[in-house]
């Protein structure tokens, strides 16, 4: 089974290294970009014997506890078998 | 309109953080967890008048130029109304 965790800035954080981002690729010539967000992206392959819910428990633990800073990030979380 | 854009490593190369997120999620007591590899995660807003076909060609481009190294890194994009 594999979980993907999906780790974005809360919308009222300040995402420079996006701004940084889209200035660049607008220096490259793209047009109609109003904004580029960064955030981060887990593969995490799980094995044993969890079922489908019990995966998701563990891997919305884990987003929280340790692959999110939940003061500033939110995460979002999804169990492909 | 919203782009999505993952970029993760290719399966081949060695992932030395996801490694390290792994062995510190370990120590914390998960278990069952196989591999953890770590991605990007890239959200673009599209302005303009670009239909969904344009703006999902805009955003590989800009995906394989600007936001992942194609040598090292898979790109999946996904676009959102």
């Amino acid at each position: 089974m594999k979980a993907k965790v999906y780790v974005t800035l809360k919308p009222s954080v300040l995402d420079p290294q996006g701004k940084a981002i889209k200035h660049s690729v607008e220096l490259l010539g793209f047009s109609g970009i109003s904004d580029i967000r960064q955030g981060k992206y887990f593969e995490i392959a799980i094995e044993g014997p969890l079922n489908v819910d019990q995966a998701r428990e563990e891997a919305v633990r884990m987003a929280h506890d340790v692959l999110s800073n939940p003061i500033i990030e939110d995460f979002r979380v999804e169990i492909e078998e």
